[in-house]
């Protein structure tokens, strides 16, 4: 439905060619770092025998998803049928969409898909949290002979989607389990979206600790019921570990930690969970110089604000630098510790807040080697799902 | 270079149908709330003989720049080459790029984007706040025998682009005059952002008045210097009655007025300026109904949040809706004041807090007429210049 934004012209030309010849304020991705984030993602969830399917709502390409299949990953979740439908004409064949579907013409859609994805040897899952959206599900299933894997989602703490634990999350088992053959139950989705940037590592031990028994006890519940739960999934990047340490969920979920945005560099860091490296930039200009202040060219229009401003990513001899918002299209520089202001013309890379969002407002990903300000343009990759519903 | 988006059949196809055939989470224009907001700009600045140049940073679009020069502006202004690049490709021959371009690359672009209107009949105008940017401009130029409007940018207090007000202006506007033929002193750009969201009208007349001290001793200062400016251009939705009482500005600029959103609407009204209404919809539904809430499928990813959390846009016989940012693809709904929450299904129209970044989220925008609860799809727009920089 939604075509692929193509590489223009001005963006393919980048390729083999030094990071001073990329135009700003243009996503750039460190590719040697987010290689790295996931081959330490990889170790971490086979060393805890989890599987792993990360959230491609925030790389949102096909590119990354066959990176990180590639990687050893099960299949990748996205958070919208557009997402799926984008991701699925870019060759991904595992695809689960960890949210609620309940508008008649998207779940037609969501049937064309999955009918789609068997044809390919591959398999669709979708998440409920009510019986009316069973019921539609199930009727939008008639139109294939697939079967969709169906994931009851459970609040554990968030407050947002899902059933609450316990009982209401067994009779909407009960109810997959016999309203139609081309419905799976497949097992919980498990996630706490309002856990991952809590600052401290003992906050975050703490909401994962008091969501794991809720969600226990609505394991055993499914158990007696003869509806037990085949994958409980969940997780993000701030509290992996913690889900792990449970012994509770069988697959991980996380998304940002490919590219590791700025917010969950503010969080204090678990010893437990590997550390990543920021990879993803905003490649910016000093546009204009004024009394103590350089102004650049990337503001919220470039890298989206809701967790947070960026962080400058100081290269060796620049001098610290603080990041003020100045519109939609500014970033107001001033000097954190002392030292020299950027110059008129020069680059200043910022590392976004939330990576998410961010590359939700790109239509390309340039992707480099080498490093940021070294490094050479491997390749450009389109951000399929960008805006996609 | 960026290639409009088209237009998806699935998107097409609602031209003629009712408001309840647009899928969620999409952005709705109502064209006749957005005509009534056009034409009171209109009589504004014929009443006050000014010259109204729109800002289309706001809808990024052709088909609605149109609009507005079928209204009586003179002109559009823009924020980046490639939005001026892309309304130029929509059509539009009088663009005004506000704001810094230091790039040699982008003055390339510039330049060709000067001779390219030029050939068409119309004419390119960009600001300028330093030596070395007319000196890179001038450079550029030389590609071409069009000749572009220069403005010196004067930072009357927003602290951000521009060049102190009194004989920096001067010196600026002295190298512009002499260092090339290709470039012309057209005026002073003389924007106050800062002042637009002040919330009391006490508040936004003053930031002006001292505003508008500065520029009238820049003005002099010009005028004694034989350079005096022909064109003084800046002012926003929320404060361009200001400027008009003045005197001292000759054009105006706003442009989330042709929209308006709910960040301008949280401002105290002022008398002297018309009344604007809301255009911009973010149509959402309800996906997900827990203990005390409905949860909706418009998140931070549909609508931008840096001016603060959409408003929930009562129909009549609904209860008042409270909105929570529930992450990137969620909203949570609270009942504000009693009453009935909305069901699962149900749709859910939101006034976006800021609508220039709001509407840079989404390819195309849904126009509607009769009302966005009532009315009839009139027509599918591309955003041309999303994301184009």
């Amino acid at each position: 439905m939604k075509a692929p934004p193509e590489i223009p012209e001005r963006l393919r030309a980048l390729i083999g060619q030094g990071t001073d010849a990329i135009e700003t304020p243009v996503l750039v991705v460190d590719l040697d770092a987010a290689n790295r984030n996931q081959q330490r993602m990889t170790e971490f969830a086979a060393k805890h025998r989890l599987r792993l399917r990360p959230h491609a709502k925030m790389h949102k390409s096909a590119e990354f998803g066959r990176l990180q299949l590639q990687a050893g990953a099960a299949g990748l979740c996205v958070q919208t049928v557009g997402e799926a439908e984008a991701l699925a004409a870019g060759g991904i064949n595992d695809l689960f969409i960890t949210n609620q579907v309940v508008s008649v013409a998207k779940l037609r859609r969501v049937a064309a898909l999955a009918h789609q994805l068997k044809a390919r040897g591959g398999q669709l899952a979708i998440a409920v949290d009510s019986f009316e959206g069973v019921e539609r599900l199930a009727q939008a299933m008639q139109l294939t002979n697939a079967v969709i894997d169906v994931f009851v989602e459970v609040d554990i703490g968030q407050g947002r989607c899902g059933v609450a634990p316990g009982e209401a999350a067994l009779q909407l088992a009960r109810l997959i389990a016999r309203r139609s053959a081309s419905l799976r139950f497949a097992g919980l989705q498990a996630y706490h979206g309002g856990a991952q940037h809590l600052r401290s590592v003992a906050e975050r031990r703490a909401a994962i600790t008091a969501a794991a028994e809720r969600l226990d006890d609505t394991r055993r519940l499914l158990v007696a019921g003869e509806l037990p739960p085949a994958v409980i999934t969940g997780a993000g990047t701030g509290t992996f570990a913690h889900e792990a340490a449970s012994g509770l969920w069988t697959e991980i979920q996380p998304g940002s930690f490919l590219f590791m945005d700025a917010d969950y560099l503010r969080n204090e860091r678990d010893a437990a969970q590997p550390q990543f490296e920021p990879a993803l930039f905003v490649k910016s200009q000093v546009i204009s110089v004024g009394e103590g202040r350089a102004v650049c060219d990337a503001g919220h229009k470039s890298h989206a604000i809701d967790s947070g401003l960026p962080l400058v990513h100081a290269l060796p001899g620049q001098a610290p630098l603080a990041f003020a918002n100045g519109g939609d299209e500014h970033g107001v520089l001033t000097l954190a510790d002392g030292g020299t202001l950027p110059a008129l013309g020069d680059t200043v890379w910022l590392i976004p807040g939330h990576c998410d969002p961010t590359v939700n407002l790109h239509d390309h990903l340039v992707v480099v080697r080498g490093g940021v300000a070294a490094g050479r343009v491997e390749a450009v990759v389109a951000v399929d799902a960008r805006g996609a519903w």
